[in-house]
C-alpha cells in the first residue's frame, strides 16, 4: 500500500545562492474518491488513497446518516477503469440498511445541511451545525494533563508519511490511559478525522466515550463537529482552534485544546475534564 | 475591521510540569458564508469575515462560471439578521450579467464538474479538471531564482492575523519584479487565495499574466487549479505539493515550487521560467 500512498518524483533544488541540482523526491499521492450512496453521488473529496471504506463510514457519521455499522449494508468499489484498463479504486458505492434514511441528496439540503432553512444569516450559521446522535454533557471522563501534553509528541512519532513527503496531515485516537487506538494520515486533515471515526464505526466503538482526538493542525469548525458526531469528548489541535470552533466546543460540551507543544497546551473549552498532580 | 477577524477568549494555559493560569488569548474569526447565484444557493464556505465579495467573486472564478468582472452585474448581502435583529453579513447574492451562464446547481453538477460523466475512475479523475479560459503554455515570464527564494519571508511580515491567532493561512499574489499586488489571509487556504482572485477580477487583472501566488501551506491540486483557472503562471508553496498538484501543473504548462524556506526552494514542474545569476 505504500506504494499507492507516496510517489517518487524528479525535482530541481535551488539553494539560496542561485545553485541548483536535480534530486528524487517523494510526493504524498493526491487523489479523487466519489462517494455513491445507494448508487447516487454524494461527494467527491481529494485524498490518500488506503482506508477508503473507514473514510467513507466516517463520511457518513459525520454527515449524521449513520451512527452505527448496522446502517451500513454494504460497501464495494465500483468497476472503474482507467485507459488501461485497470480498477482505479476512486469510487465507492455504499448501500444503507433497509429502515436507514438515506441522505436527502439535493443540492439545497447539500449546501445547506438543514433543508428548510430559507432565512439568511443566522439561519445559515445554524444550518451547518449537524444534528448528533451522541451527547458529551454527561461525559465524565477525566484526563491528566501530563498525558494530554504527551500526545502530539506520540502522534508525530507514527506519522510515517509524514516522514517520507512533508506532506500529510495526521489525527491520533488515544485512550484515557494513553494507549493509540487508531493513527490515519491524509492529504486532507478532514479525511484524516473521518478515517478514524470510520475505523470506529467497523469496530463498533461509537460513541467514542474515553477518547482524545488528537489533530496535526488547527482545529476549524468542521473539525469540532466531526468529534462531536463521533461521541469524542476531549479534541486537541496542534495549532490555533477558530472562534467557531471554540463557540462549538462549548455548546456541546467538549474539551477543546489548542497549541499543544512542548508539554504544555491552552484549553478553549471543558477544563473541568483535566486533572494535574497534586502538589507533593 | 479588526474586530470582525479577531476575537479575544478567556484560555487556561497549562504547562508542561501540570501548572495552568488563566490568560486572554486571541481566536481567528471563522464563520459560515453562503454563496447565492441570481438567488439560488450555490455553496457554504467557512471563512475569516472582510473581502467578501472578492471571495464570492474569486470562487465563481475557479468554479468557471466567470473570467472577466463584466460577466458579474452585482453582488449584495442579503438582508438576514440575526436573533438581535443585526445584519449578519453572511450570505452573498451574484447576479450574473444577461449573457452570463449561470451555473449548473444540480447536485449531480456540484459533486462532480462535468454533469455527463457516468463512468467510473478515470471519468471522476477528469471530472475534478474544471476548464479553464487562460492558457499558460505560451506564457514566457521568467523569474529569478532570488526573488522566488524571498517571497515566503515577505509573505510572513505582512501576515496581521497570523501574528495575532497562528490561525490563518495566507495568500500573497507578487509581480515579476518582486511588488506585493495582493496579500488575503483566511482560516480556510481556499478562501485566501479566492480572494486573492476575486481582487484580481475587481481590478480586471485576470489573466494574471506576469505574477506569482506564495502561499503560505501545502500545494494541493486545488490550489494548483484555482492558480490554473485565474492565469497564474507561478504557484510556490511554503510546504509539500501533491503528487496531483504536480501533476496538474505539469499538464498545464505551469510552474510549481514546494518547500520554499531559507531562500531555497524545489521545483517541481515548469523549472524553465527560472532564471539564475550568471557566475562572475
Amino acid at each position: 500500500m505504500a506504494g499507492r500512498l507516496v510517489r517518487r518524483t524528479r525535482v530541481t533544488r535551488f539553494a539560496a545562492d542561485g545553485s541548483s541540482i536535480g534530486r528524487e523526491d517523494s510526493l504524498a499521492v493526491e487523489e479523487p474518491l466519489e462517494i455513491r450512496v445507494s448508487g447516487s453521488s454524494f461527494s467527491v473529496t481529494m485524498r490518500s488513497p488506503g482506508d477508503d471504506f473507514d473514510l467513507v463510514g466516517g463520511f457518513l457519521v459525520s454527515e449524521g446518516v449513520v451512527w452505527d455499522a448496522d446502517q451500513l449494508a454494504s460497501m464495494r468499489f465500483c468497476a472503474g477503469t482507467d485507459d488501461q484498463g485497470l480498477q482505479t479504486f476512486n469510487v465507492i458505492d455504499a448501500e444503507l440498511s433497509p429502515g436507514t434514511a438515506p441522505p436527502d441528496l439535493s443540492l439545497e439540503r447539500h449546501v445547506y445541511t438543514s433543508s428548510s432553512c430559507g432565512i439568511c444569516g443566522t439561519a445559515s450559521i445554524d444550518a451547518v451545525h449537524k444534528a448528533t446522535h451522541f451527547s458529551l454533557g454527561d461525559d465524565d471522563t477525566s484526563w491528566s494533563s501530563a498525558l494530554l501534553g504527551s500526545l502530539p509528541d506520540r502522534l508525530r512519532e507514527h506519522q510515517k508519511v509524514f516522514d517520507r513527503t512533508g506532506g500529510v496531515h495526521a489525527a491520533g485516537l488515544f485512550s484515557t490511559d494513553g494507549e493509540l487506538l487508531c493513527l490515519r494520515e491524509d492529504v486532507g486533515r478532514h479525511n484524516a478525522v473521518d478515517k478514524v471515526v470510520g475505523w470506529a464505526l467497523r469496530e463498533r466503538r461509537l460513541p467514542l466515550r474515553g477518547t482524545v482526538l488528537q489533530v496535526s493542525g488547527r482545529a476549524s469548525f468542521e473539525l469540532v463537529q466531526k468529534a462531536h458526531m463521533a461521541g469524542i469528548p476531549v479534541l486537541a489541535a496542534v495549532s490555533a482552534p477558530s472562534s467557531l470552533a471554540v463557540e462549538h466546543a462549548e455548546s456541546a460540551g467538549m474539551t477543546l485544546l489548542g497549541f499543544s507543544r512542548g508539554g504544555g497546551f491552552n484549553v478553549y473549552a471543558g477544563v473541568h475534564r483535566i486533572t494535574t498532580p497534586s502538589p507533593s
